[in-house]
C-alpha cells in the first residue's frame, strides 16, 4: 500500500530499522529487569506473565514512548519505566482479549495464546498482575518540574479504565454480529487502540518535562496515528494471510466484527488511514524537525503489511 | 464460638452495630459517587461493575480503613477515597475468583455471581475496570506531610500485585486437590486475605498522617486480624449452611481446597484464630484506648457466624 505522504524529507536519511532495533533492545532489557523473575514463587504466574510479554511483540507503544521523549529533548532512558508500563498494559489487554469468553484466539504473534499454554485461570491472573505491575512501574518513574507521580498514574488509570480501553473492549464485544455505524466504529477504535498509543506517547513527553504545547501536539499525533494503526489492522485482516499476520486472518469477518473495510469498504478505509496519518504528521510541526523518529514510525505503520 | 479474649473493657460501651451502620452508609454513598453511572456508556460494563460492588458486601475493608484513620486521630471522611479503592480491589478479586476457570462459583453473598448475570467476557472486563478504578481513586486522595500519592499507589500496587494478592490466588488454585502443608496454607492466607486487609488499615492510618510507629502497629494488627479472618472463613465453610453464608457451603471440601480445618483440624483451627485475634489486640496497645472501633471489629470478626 505505498502512498505518497506529506512527510518531511528529514525522514529519508533516518534509519528506522536501526532505530527500532536499538530501542527494542533497551525495552526488552528493561522489561526483563522489571518483570518478576520466572524462578520466583509462584513460578506459574511469573512464567505466564513473561511468556506473553516476551512473545514477540513489536514494542510499538514503548518505542513511540521513547521517541516522544526524544522529540522533547529528553533522554530516552528516562522514559523506560513508562515504556515498560505501557507494554505491560498492552500485554494484559491482549491476554484477557484472547480468552475464550472474549475473542477466543488460540494464536497471537504466531505463538499459542496465554490461556492455551497456562490455562484460563492463570491467564486471567497473569493479566491482572501485569495491569497492576504497570502502576507499580509508572509510580517509580522520576518526576519532573512539570509532572509528578499523580500525573503519571492519572494518565494511565484513565487510559486503561472503564471509559477508554475497557469501554472499547466492551463495545467491540457487543458489536459482534451487529450492524455498527461509522461513528460507533470510531468510538471503539479510539478507545481500544488509539487511547493507549496516545498515552504511551504522552508519558514519553512527560518524562522529558515537555511543555503544555508539546503535550498537546503529542496528544494530537497519538490520536491520529493510533486510529490509523487500527484502520490498517482492519485492512490487513482481510488482505493478508494468517502466516504473515502471526494470528488468524479473516477472524474479524468470521465473527462479524465491525471493521473499517466492512463498514466503509476497502478503498475508503485506505483513504481514511492515509488522511489520519497525514494529520499525525501535521501534529508534529511544533517539533520543527526534532520528531524524526515519530514521523518515521507513523510512516512505517501506514506501509506495514503485518 | 464465644471465647474469652484479652480485649479492653472500653469495647463494652461501644456500639459496633451503630458504628458499622454509620460507616457503611458513608462508604456506600462514596462508592456511589466514585463509580461510573450505570447510565453512562458502555452501560453493560458500568452496570456490571455496580452490580458486584453493591451486591451486599459487609464493607469490612473500608470500615477497617476508616477505623484506622480514626485511631490515628484523623477525620474518617479523609479516608473515603482509600476505603472505596480497597473495596474496588476486593470486588474485582471476587469477580475474577468466581469465574468458571477459577473457583467457578454461581452465588456470592446470596446473589448470582457477576459472570452468571453478565456473561464471562463482561465479568473479566468489569473486574479489570474496578482494579484500574482503585488506582484512579487512591491517586486522588489528599496527601499528608508524611505520605504522598506515590506512597499510596505503591502500597496498593504491591498488595494487589504478583507477589501478594495474585500470588495467593495462584497458590490457592494450584493447591486444589493436593496435600498442602501448614506453612503453605499460611502463605496462601497471608496473600489472599491478610494482605488487602492490612493495606486497607495502613491506608486509613496514612490518610490521618500516622507516625511510623502507628503505621507499624496497624501493620501488625492487620496481619493478624487478616489471618484470623481467613481461618474463621475456613471454619464457617465446614460448620455453616449455604443459606447462612450466602454462598455455597462445603465448597472448599468439595474441591479439596486446603483450609485450616482440613490441614490442622477444627479445634486447632479455632485455637489459631483465637491466638491471632489476641495478637491483633496486643498490636493496638500503642493507641492507648483510641482504637476502640478496631478492637471491636476484631472481636466481631472472631465471633461472626457468617
Amino acid at each position: 500500500m505505498p502512498v505518497s505522504l506529506n512527510k518531511s524529507s528529514r525522514t529519508k536519511s533516518f534509519s528506522l530499522k536501526s532505530y527500532i532495533h536499538l530501542r527494542s533492545k533497551k525495552i526488552n532489557a528493561a522489561l526483563n529487569r522489571y518483570l518478576p523473575k520466572a524462578t520466583a514463587k509462584p513460578k506459574t504466574l511469573h512464567e505466564s506473565m513473561r511468556y506473553s510479554v516476551f512473545a514477540g511483540g513489536k514494542r510499538l507503544r514503548p518505542i513511540l514512548c521513547m521517541a516522544a521523549a526524544e522529540a522533547c529533548g529528553g533522554k530516552p532512558d528516562n522514559s523506560l519505566l513508562f515504556a515498560s508500563a505501557v507494554e505491560c498494559i498492552h500485554t494484559y489487554s491482549l491476554i484477557h482479549d484472547d480468552l475464550p469468553a472474549l475473542d477466543n484466539d488460540d494464536y497471537r504473534r504466531g505463538n499459542k495464546t496465554n490461556h492455551i499454554v497456562f490455562g484460563e485461570g492463570v491467564a486471567v491472573l497473569a493479566g491482572d498482575a501485569l495491569l497492576t505491575l504497570a502502576f507499580e512501574l509508572a509510580n517509580q518513574a522520576p518526576v519532573t518540574s512539570r509532572y509528578k507521580s499523580n500525573h503519571f498514574i492519572s494518565e494511565i488509570a484513565k487510559t486503561a479504565g472503564h471509559s477508554k480501553l475497557i469501554a472499547g473492549q466492551v463495545a467491540d464485544l457487543e458489536g459482534e454480529g451487529k450492524s455498527v455505524s461509522k461513528a460507533q466504529l470510531r468510538y471503539i477504535h479510539e478507545r481500544k487502540t488509539s487511547a493507549l498509543l496516545t498515552c504511551s506517547i504522552k508519558l514519553g513527553g512527560m518524562s522529558a518535562n515537555c511543555t503544555p504545547k508539546q503535550l498537546q501536539a503529542l496528544t494530537d499525533f497519538g490520536y491520529n496515528v493510533g486510529l490509523a494503526f487500527q484502520v490498517i489492522d482492519d485492512i490487513l485482516d482481510v488482505t493478508q494471510t494468517s502466516k504473515k499476520l502471526g494470528k488468524t486472518a479473516g477472524k474479524d469477518e468470521a465473527v462479524q466484527k465491525a471493521t473499517y473495510p466492512s463498514v466503509v469498504g476497502l478503498d475508503e478505509a485506505r483513504k481514511i488511514a492515509k488522511n489520519l496519518t497525514n494529520k499525525a504528521y501535521a501534529a508534529l510541526k511544533p517539533f520543527k524537525g526534532n520528531a524524526v523518529a515519530l514521523e518515521a514510525l507513523a510512516d512505517y505503520l501506514l506501509k506495514r503489511d503485518h
